[in-house]
This record gives structure tokens, sequence and C-alpha cells, in this order.
């Protein structure tokens, strides 16, 4: 396996392969078995596993943990070594000689919601760092992860709308054997704010359950209660919404829909989804 | 030659042409000699040459000539036949299935001067479509006419920011045997605008030529008194400048510079442009 630190090597040993299927998994490193699923997925779609690690800049708002996000490299390194083919681990330097860039990606009112509204810039530097990755790397798959659930619509959007015909796959969420979603943000917590942890999928789930069962639906007083539940258990709720899954406002003959929530436990801010189908169709 | 209405009978086209060159000559048809010009240069760089045919709504801003600009399909498949290979001519829906279009691709300061002071979504519009029909076409070498000088200047910083990887090649101004530049929008002119038109290029060539004889410059009077000899010939006129070639502000050391007009004569809005390299560089 072969790390490369600029865009001029990348290109140059992907060239020459590009009569085999590409499959680019983009990471900020730090990597856990969430990671490495994405990985696996992508070989299964894929000859060739191009993995990027790269801390971007542009993704994180004033005040954000970009400074303190973990960068373990060598560590990533060794645990993808005959899991992905190469590994692209670029420079900030290198990904943005100009900055702050003088071009933006906006991917307009699907990044204001959920995780937009306390995150405003976020998935505009999500969007950006994607679209470059896309265009160095040319893959003809993608692989991302459900438990960035607004993300993976965001960047879904993005591939439609500017037409890089790379085949998105959103991967299933892995979780530890309590039920807390992997992520590198969990190591922000105490050893009693992770024994706490799990509570936030637990909450989803009892509201999914009610979600099956109940015939008529008040959203909004299932939702009260659930975030009553997280604020109790030591959460600072930052949204806990019911959509659909293409994240738009629940309406007449929806079926699959989603939970999704993000809270604040000490340090860490957690993010957890969970995909409901329901037995029936929404009839309002 | 063909004629390609849809992305995916175009990209099936390209797909097994991919191991040899292919240039992109994007265009909103209406063609004239200047267009054709483009096309041959392409062909200098590149085996396969693919011209895009299309009126891009979101460059155009409210109250402008979107609706009546000229659209004239067989004309321009006539004049391309011999000089192009494909043809792509995509309808709007084919290019925004969502419109207005969710995602934007935003260009920056380089956006808001010239042109775009009048013309304030112009260049974003450009950047949008121009992206998606690089991912669309993939092509090695893109041709730009120096004509819009600033949208050539605007497609390489958006090459270079977003890592298209395409050679982006500009191409010489073509011009009427009287100096006029070819401009589709030429033909809102009346006769008697027509035979005003070249003071345009007459202008730009007088202060080209005080600026290689004279030695200390002032720049705005220099500007002042040309601005003064177009009104007088009946133009108004958007904006006389001059910069260096990367459209910055000219400073001590820069030699390469480009004179620059926007003004309209009757119903039309005229642009030129003129590369001069100064004799000796700037001194301040």
């Amino acid at each position: 396996m072969n790390i490369f630190h600029t865009i001029k090597d990348l290109k140059n040993e992907l060239n020459p392969l590009r009569h085999q299927k590409i499959a680019l998994v983009p990471t900020m490193g730090n990597l856990h078995d969430g990671h490495l699923s994405l990985v696996n997925i992508a070989k299964q779609h894929a000859d060739i596993v191009v993995v990027s690690i790269f801390v971007n800049p542009t993704q994180f708002g004033v005040g954000e943990d970009f400074d303190s996000y973990p960068r373990t490299l060598e560590a990533d390194v060794d645990k993808l070594s005959g899991a992905a083919d190469l590994v692209f681990a670029p420079s900030v330097e290198e990904m943005y000689p100009a900055y702050p860039p003088n071009v933006q990606v906006l991917s307009g009112e699907i990044t204001k919601m959920l995780c937009g509204q306390t995150r405003p810039t976020h998935f505009d530097g999500v969007g950006l760092v994607v679209s470059k990755l896309f265009n160095i790397v040319r893959p003809d798959v993608a692989v991302f992860g459900k438990k960035d659930y607004q993300q993976l619509a965001i960047i879904r959007q993005l591939n439609d709308e500017l037409n890089f015909g790379v085949e998105i796959i959103g991967a299933p969420i892995v979780r530890a054997q309590d039920g807390l979603a992997l992520s590198s943000r969990n190591q922000y917590l105490t050893d009693s704010e992770r024994a706490t942890a799990p509570v936030l999928q637990q909450t989803l789930q009892a509201v999914a359950k009610t979600l099956q069962t109940a015939d008529l639906m008040d959203y909004d007083a299932l939702i009260d209660v659930a975030k009553s539940k997280l604020t109790q258990a030591g959460f600072v709720v930052d949204y806990l919404e019911i959509y659909n899954q293409k994240l738009q406002k629940v309406s007449c003959g929806d079926q699959a829909l989603v939970l999704l929530v993000a809270a604040r436990l000490g340090k860490a801010r957690l993010l957890d989804n969970l995909e409901v189908v329901l037995n029936n169709p929404v009839s309002v």
C-alpha cells in the first residue's frame, strides 16, 4: 500500500490504472472500525480503493476543534494496510494553495437544517473538499457512512447537480456493543459520559418503536418526550427530528423515515440516526 | 458528426474513446467565425473535439436577454460539420432537473469586478455550467476565447481550485476586417451603430500606444480621456480598466497588462480587450 502526499504523485499512480474500477473513501483519519467498514464495502465495489486522510479546515467553524482534532497518520496507515490500495494524505497547502480559497461550492437549503443550524459553514466546506477529491481521484464509486446522514444526502445532491457521475454508497453505521455509534469524537468522552452515551441510540429506538405501533402520530409530542429523556440523562440536545429519508418534511405517502439526533455530552458533540421503514405509509 | 441531447447518450459515446485526447469547446451557439476558431484550436490539441451548445439560464440575470438570445441549432450544426466531432446540445431540463439548482459554484472576488459590477450573478452561472460540462465531458483540454477575458481568468481559477485538471487554452480574439471583435450580440446593432462599433478597439489601441510611449503613467487620466472619446462616439461606457493579465491591480514589476472595456451601443453591450506587453516593467 502506497501513501501519496501530493496530487501530482497520486494522479501519476492512478492514471495508468483507470481501466480498473476505482473507489474513494474520504476520511479525516483517526480511523476506527467504522471507517474500516467503509473501506471493506469499497473493496466489494471496486478493484482499487483509495482512502483519503485529510483534516479539512474549510469544514471547521471558528472555535471548533480543527486544531485539536486527532491526527494519527501512522496508526491510520497501519490499520489500512491490507485493506486499502492507496492512501492520499495531502497537506493543507497542497489542497488549498490559496487559503481561504476563492472558489466555494454551496449546497443550498439542505445545509441549513439539522447540523447546519449550529454549524452554518460546515457542509459547504465538506462540499468543497469532496468536489476537489472527486476531481483528483475521479472515482467510479465513493463510500460515505450513514452516521453522517445529512452529509450523505448533501453529497448525493452535489454528485447529481454537478454531474460527477460517481456511484455514491451509503454504508451502515458501525456501533460499539452497547449501541454507541463509533466516532473519532467519542474519545472526548470521560468514562462516566461514555457509560451514558448509548442512551442516544436507545432513545431513537424507543421513538422508532412508538412510530411503528401508534397509528395517528403527533411527532412534536413524541420528539419532546425523547428530548426530555436525553436532557435528564445529561445530554444537551442540539436537535432531534423525524424526516423522510430524503431529509424532507414527512408527508402523506412517506414510508421510509429517519430519526436524527445531535447532542452534546461533556466536550463531545455526538450524532446518531436510525432509519425506520413504517409498516404502512403515512396517511395524514 | 453526431449530435447528442442527453448526458447519458453523450457519455455512452465518449466513454469508449477516453484513451484518446478529448477537447471541449463550450458555447451558447449562434456560432460565428470566432467560435469556429476555438474549434480549430481545439482540434490542434486533441483527437476528439466536443462542442457544447447550451444557452445557460443561470448566467443570465433578471431582465437580461435569455429569452431573446439567438438559438440557431441547425445552422450551428452545419457550421461545425467537418470541424467538430461531437455536438452536445442539451435542454435546460436535462442540465438542470431541479431549477433553480440547489448547488452553486461561486468564484469569489474576481466575479465582482469589471462585468461583475453590472452582472453580479453572471460569472457564478458560468462557473456552475462549466463545472457541470467539465464533469460530463471530462475533457483533457478546453478552449475559451480571450474576448471574454474575465471569464477565462475565472475558469482558470475554477480549474485550479477545484482540481479539474483540464488544460485551459485561451484563444485569440477574432475580429471583423474593421477591428470589431466578433460576437453574437453584434447582431443587435443597427447599421449606423455597426459603423461606430470599431471605435471600441481603436480606442484601446490608442491607450496601448500611449502606455508604450509615455514614461510615468497616470492611468486614471488616460482612462478618462479614452472614456470621453467613447462617450462622444455614442457609447455608454460600463468600464474601461487597465490590469495586469491576472486581472490584479497593476503594480511594480508588472509588464504584461490588459486593457478591458465594456460599453453599450444601442441595444448591444459590447466587450473588448487588448493585451499589452510593455517594453519595460512598471516601476512606481
